[in-house]
């Protein structure tokens, strides 16, 4: 039978900055019995390695520019947090109806540039995205290597809105250990027909997977997944990004 | 422990056009000894719904127009699948790079409006779309419902490419009996922050997960997710398109 199975991690604390996320997600485990295993997947919010990361700002620190306090007062919204949605992208990609499509310094298109008010501790704190998602997967694999000699996969996601469709999913901004990809290229299906256009984003779909387990109102910040067969790999989500000259959507 | 499970459904025959899918469904189900129960997810691709509904064209019959034949040159494609785009399509959306991004009849935008040539038996025979996934949807829950007393909900989902990101996901694209979305709106996180903008489209999340456990080289079509607690609903995919008028990017 080919199964997949994904659970949920509970009993994390609340994360503050420079505390030992890999520690205290191999704690918790170890108190819910869940056993780590090579091959496993673990997948973590963004916002735990945020805080962990000490990416965060105080709004009252931000002085907002002319044009955030105008779009701010137009569309009642916070005029500091745009000022730090404006300091956070590359590019403004759309700006209309009081929405923000941003593309991040990472090349990622998102709402608010990923910047984020609600599970941070005290009113006036924002979180931003991690620095590099890559590598904050990586230090948690490696951290779990040294400490239990298992080899997992890692992916960090963040919950982004998408065109045409209502609602948001989680999706994936870092990655260690596997592809991104599974690749049907130059196979053929049963009847001998090439699979041409089949490149699976499966971090995508494994961050999509992982939303399930995880509860915004319970603390689930972590899930493990086991059984899903992934391609080994150093892997970066930069493969994700789709160059501008293929994309019709920039 | 929250965790949930995904279970490929290996084992069913290729389907032709008035097949009874859900009992070829129920078939595999009992030869694996899988159980359905209550409250599962049963989740069935497109290509098979398509096939058992007679949803295909032998592209043998479609004359191509000059705007086909045009593009088809230019971009080394087969005029008669760009025809059938055409026809199956409500808009074109854009129209660029070889690329046809298409509005269906549904309100979906997708890649050559969903006709897909893999997984088809023939060399010339291609299969379209669902004209309502969600009465497919239905059927196959109302079958089970009537044969086994068991309620499941139904997702319909079809493999589509995004902007910004490389690689394609499974989407839904029909369901039946559960809500599409988990709504957190006028609720509080842990720190009493409202959660404003987290409207989850968790049949998207759920039809993502389901492609992991599928294959398009084995023919793993059908899965079934056990442990999700979903909001029961009628449920409709309409409920995902979203209006042009809230949508930046059509």
């Amino acid at each position: 039978m080919k199964s997949i199975s994904i659970i949920g991690i509970e009993g994390l604390p609340i994360i503050y900055p420079g505390d030992d996320l890999p520690k205290l997600i191999m704690d918790a485990c170890e108190k819910e019995n869940i056993i780590i295993e090579n091959g496993d997947i673990l997948v973590v919010t963004q916002k735990i390695i945020s805080k962990s990361e000490s990416c965060l700002v105080d709004l009252n620190t931000i002085t907002p520019s002319n044009l955030a306090k105008k779009w701010a007062i137009e569309w009642d919204r916070d005029p500091r947090l745009i000022e730090l949605v404006f300091q956070k992208s590359k590019r403004i990609s759309k700006m209309q109806n009081g929405v923000l499509l941003t593309e991040t310094e990472h090349g990622f298109y998102c709402i608010n540039a990923g910047i984020d008010l609600s599970n941070v501790s005290g009113d006036n704190m924002a979180t931003y995205l991690p620095i590099d998602s890559d590598k904050s997967a990586f230090n948690i694999r490696n951290s779990i290597k040294k400490s239990l000699g298992i080899d997992t996969a890692i992916i960090v996601t963040d919950t982004w809105g998408r065109p045409w469709r209502f609602g948001v999913t989680n999706v994936a901004i870092g990655l260690s250990g596997m592809s991104p990809f599974r690749d049907y290229r130059g196979l053929s299906d049963a009847n001998g027909m090439d699979l041409k256009a089949s490149v699976i984003a499966v971090v995508d779909e494994l961050a999509a997977a992982s939303e399930l387990v995880m509860n915004k109102l319970d603390n689930i910040p972590v899930c493990l997944v086991k059984g899903y067969k992934f391609v080994p790999d150093e892997g970066s989500i930069n493969d994700l990004i789709r160059p501008p000259e293929q994309d019709l959507f920039r």
